[in-house]
């Protein structure tokens, strides 16, 4: 599919997405160090040429893929949060993003940020793309905490803390899930959303038994 | 250090073991498929052939060296757990686990675990080392929360729901800590811990403010 798609007349945005995300996959499922723009080309049937032709080497294509991941990430969410009518919501906004935006997509973009990051071998436009969308994360979780508080509708718990909790779980879901060989990351989202709930709210909104 | 360890006499127990750690290491740093065990050999200054004389192959090699990562985990783990007074003191034993024993091994282990997943490519001896692993945190995380209910210094939380939070936290700490580029591993279980007595013992032991 993907394949003849890029091979086709498509106008230069869409075909440099079709890119990203196949150099997204390619990345996420070996390793950085061993994928060739070369072999990027030939899973999307096109010529290594027309890859340069958007990317200037692997290093920008890496991190067009990675920052391409996170602007669906973000994309998404700011569209839900839009529609949250409460601060619960706005956290289960975030919650509700990566359970929608294709499990797959995360999944690769938390190996690819990995990757990167056990190499050590760091570039500064790519420590700032994740960087970024680690602060993004702790930044909107720390707000939606703060408004609710402010509210009433949330225990007065440290903002701080309670939101790396929250994105360290979402980190634990994400990563961990290959490893675990389990399908469950909409299932791990229901939990943790019912956990926010039960800090957040008190054993009113207990986790339950069962 | 290691180079020149490897390479005197040493018994072959513990030779093996700087082999294991060696091989961990390196298959952390870049991917189990680029690393050879030329590479290991190389590394730890002795001939190819001392390797096979304890390995069959590399998939042997990789899966020693994470049931050895594995193995080291759960030995401290048994020592503090026969020390711990009460069925928090168990549940804060694997943490301090986890604190302890070489952070570094246990984000190595996360990061091979995650590349054998990704790779999609399972062996069934590999695939049941790390599902073992998983279970037993699982199982000893579960036990010791139904100990602390039944003894009534836990609140009859989810057991199950529970203990994969807990578990899933771990997970966020160890796969995420470099990727999120900061230090924060000790502090972050140390969070872990006070918001697990939060949920356990109620807002007395609140995650608190600051």
């Amino acid at each position: 599919m993907a394949v003849k798609a890029v091979r086709q007349r498509l106008d230069p945005a869409r075909r440099s997405e079709l890119i990203l995300e196949k150099a997204l996959e390619l990345f996420a499922e070996t390793h950085y160090s061993i994928v060739t723009v070369r072999d990027i080309a030939r899973h999307c049937g096109i010529n290594v040429g027309l890859i340069y032709h958007y990317f200037d080497n692997k290093e920008h294509l890496f991190r067009s893929a990675l920052a391409h991941a996170i602007g669906q990430l973000v994309a998404d969410y700011e569209r839900r949060r839009r529609e949250a009518s409460d601060p619960f919501a706005g956290i289960a906004a975030w919650l509700d993003t990566h359970a929608a935006v294709a499990p797959t997509t995360i999944t690769r973009m938390v190996k690819i940020m990995a990757d990167y990051a056990a190499l050590g071998a760091r570039d500064s436009e790519t420590d700032a793309i994740v960087a970024g969308f680690y602060r993004r994360e702790q930044d909107l979780l720390e707000e939606t905490l703060r408004r609710g508080i402010a509210a009433g509708v949330f225990r007065a718990v440290d903002v701080e803390k309670t939101a790396r909790v929250i994105g360290r779980q979402l980190d634990g879901i994400f990563h961990a899930s290959a490893s675990r060989g389990e399908d469950r990351i909409a299932q791990d989202i229901e939990e943790l959303r019912e956990f926010i709930g039960y800090v957040l709210r008190g054993p009113g909104e207990s986790p339950g038994r069962g």
